[in-house]
């Protein structure tokens, strides 16, 4: 790769992974040509991220920023593109080097035709994986597509089996915050509020994942990932309660040597490691001090009063679309848990009444996984109307 | 390497290293064909090895046993050997896979026999690196050896520089249990009885190796072999007292992502991890437990109460034979200690002393080494006489 140039795409441009990936490259301009940049609905931005790297094309999800979108990239050479079908259409270019940061169901046809290529793929979107991971790694398998996690917890795996191999591990460990209310009794997190939930300790992140982080149905989530990723069996992967998030997570090998990634929790860290892999790259982030951290904590998980961990083991073990609509049901009771509509408690049992009200056959297109999105969604509506405050 | 017979030798078979050595091979048998195994003194128990293992020779150092060895071997199809000689024969015999796990300078011409064959030596010996470093890593160079550290701590570095590269490292950071008188004042240090200092909190060991854990010469030595296993610079190797010795030591890449490698305190994982590389062995040891440890604290090390670890860094600094110097100062004022003659603080002020009383020229062979390493001692007792009880 030395000396070479590695074109490279990003779908999410304009969000928080996207503009870190472009801070990145702009580190290292002469390595890196820009094909594709995509953003939802904020055209203005993506017009002036394309004209700034020169890409090749510019794709605005939402058609009705097409025309601004076209009219602020006016004299560059940026060739400007919309719709669900000019994602796929753009990802199909085949980057060497592609990043899913897409949030959402709507990243997963881009993502799949950016796998299909065969090449290098960085993959921010929990979607992917979540909902789609049979077929995503099946995707990869097939095209021989190099699948890169860029979430900081399956980055760290990824890191700790360089210069390894699967076959060679006997556990793996997500290790997890615990959230807010690590500490709280069910009572007291019965009466957590949306403005508490929302405060996570170590990391700045959105609502939704804020709240997917107290209930620890992010960690779930990421454990179906992690299950799809690393091919060692549910049984095989842990999960640790790790309050301080300066251990990403951990390998341990058959010989009972574990190795374990660790940083300050900066997301450039994992994106710097996948855009450079295999090489590395200089960044500016913090290095880690465990001098000045002084001490890391460690506990099991409480599967008492965070049943979303088991609803996750459940709907791996159970297979098929479950995931999907874990997926799905978990983002309509967190909605309705913001809006003030149920309680805190609420969100595992709605998820939980809707992934037992149905067992749809076995996917086997993205099309079957979006009808099974959108049936968990209604029936989640349905549950939120039964359950509401 | 799947599937073909390796063969080994062990230098120090009935030692601890090569016993724990021999435990793992006994797991995986077939996988093994003994060439070499060597003991100091102990020659009923090295017949018997080479007699369990059809080792294709036993070399005794202490000429005397010869005769034991002889008989003890009568009748089976291994040869036997004696005297320093002979142990550099065996060494020169080229085993795919060496271990050099004899105690002292006279681990270091069968280590350099072993190196010039250009095959695999997993290293146990600390002075090999501490006393002849430069000399080793050119042997090793010229001939293509790979070094394969033993030591827990640079174990764990060779496992976080797998998959990564010596150029991508920005930082390495050694880990230091900061032995029994970490909190202590140096008033209360100056105090301290040989009792208390062979009273090691994690690791089970003897009691020269108790005391240079108290000291942290220990961890000085360490430095060394760490600055000359991997060329990064003696300012980019940190020391971190970390108490409970589960992170054994960590490598931190420049896009600050840091890589540790972890464990229960056993040196059969590293010895392990040895073997079988590139490959992973099955061993029985306990797996790590971090929710059942609790906590992992780590502080900066206090260079004052802990003057050993300036010495080595100037050690390293002044190059040629001052780190020999140091090795064996400090073997002397750590024996004076333990028979009473001096007490605790004195063991770095007898060091420091003999390293500052003269600057020997740089070593061209192992015999510069041995010379300097004799004088060092003999200066060593004049100090110790002078500062006497």
């Amino acid at each position: 790769m030395a000396g070479s140039v590695r074109t490279v795409s990003i779908f999410g441009a304009t969000g928080s992974v996207g503009t870190s990936t472009l801070d990145l490259i702009r580190l290292e301009p002469e390595k890196y040509r820009v094909i594709a940049l995509t953003a939802n609905g904020n055209a203005l931005e993506l017009a002036r991220l394309a004209k700034e790297f020169d890409a090749e094309i510019a794709v605005i999800a939402d058609a009705a920023q097409y025309q601004i979108l076209k009219e602020a990239l006016g004299g560059s050479s940026v060739e400007a593109a919309c719709g669900a079908e000019s994602l796929v259409e753009a990802a199909a270019r085949g980057a060497d080097w592609t990043m899913a940061a897409i949030v959402g169901c709507a990243g997963l046809p881009p993502t799949l035709a950016a796998l299909a290529c065969g090449k290098t793929v960085a993959l921010a979107n929990k979607e992917a994986l979540v909902s789609a991971g049979e077929l995503m790694i099946a995707e990869a398998t097939r095209s021989g597509a190099t699948l890169l996690p860029v979430d900081s917890e399956h980055n760290a795996i990824f890191q700790c089996l360089q210069g390894g191999h699967i076959d060679q591990v006997r556990k793996i460990t997500l290790t997890a915050s615990g959230g807010p209310f690590r500490t709280w009794s069910l009572d007291r997190m019965a009466a957590v509020t949306p403005e508490q939930a929302v405060a996570h300790p170590n990391w700045d992140m959105g609502a939704k994942i804020s709240v997917d982080s107290a209930t620890l149905m992010n960690k779930g989530l990421e454990l179906i990932e992690a299950f799809h990723l690393f091919p060692v069996g549910l049984a095989n992967i842990d999960i640790l309660v790790h309050p301080q998030s300066v251990i990403h997570s951990m390998v341990e090998y058959r010989d009972r040597s574990t190795l374990a990634q660790l940083g300050s929790p900066d997301m450039r860290i994992p994106i710097a490691s996948s855009l450079a892999w295999p090489d590395r790259m200089e960044t500016e982030c913090k290095p880690l001090d465990l001098a000045e951290i002084g001490n890391l904590d460690f506990e099991a998980p409480d599967y008492d009063r965070f049943p979303a961990l088991q609803l996750a083991r459940s709907a791996i073990e159970d297979g098929g679309v479950k995931p999907a609509i874990l997926n799905a049901a978990n983002e309509v009771a967190v909605a309705a848990f913001l809006k003030g509509a149920v309680q805190f408690l609420d969100i595992t049992e709605i998820v939980s009444r809707v992934l037992s009200s149905y067992s749809p056959p076995q996917p086997v297109s993205l099309a079957d996984i979006f009808a099974a999105d959108e049936e968990a969604r209604c029936r989640a509506d349905l549950v939120v109307e039964e359950m509401k405050v």
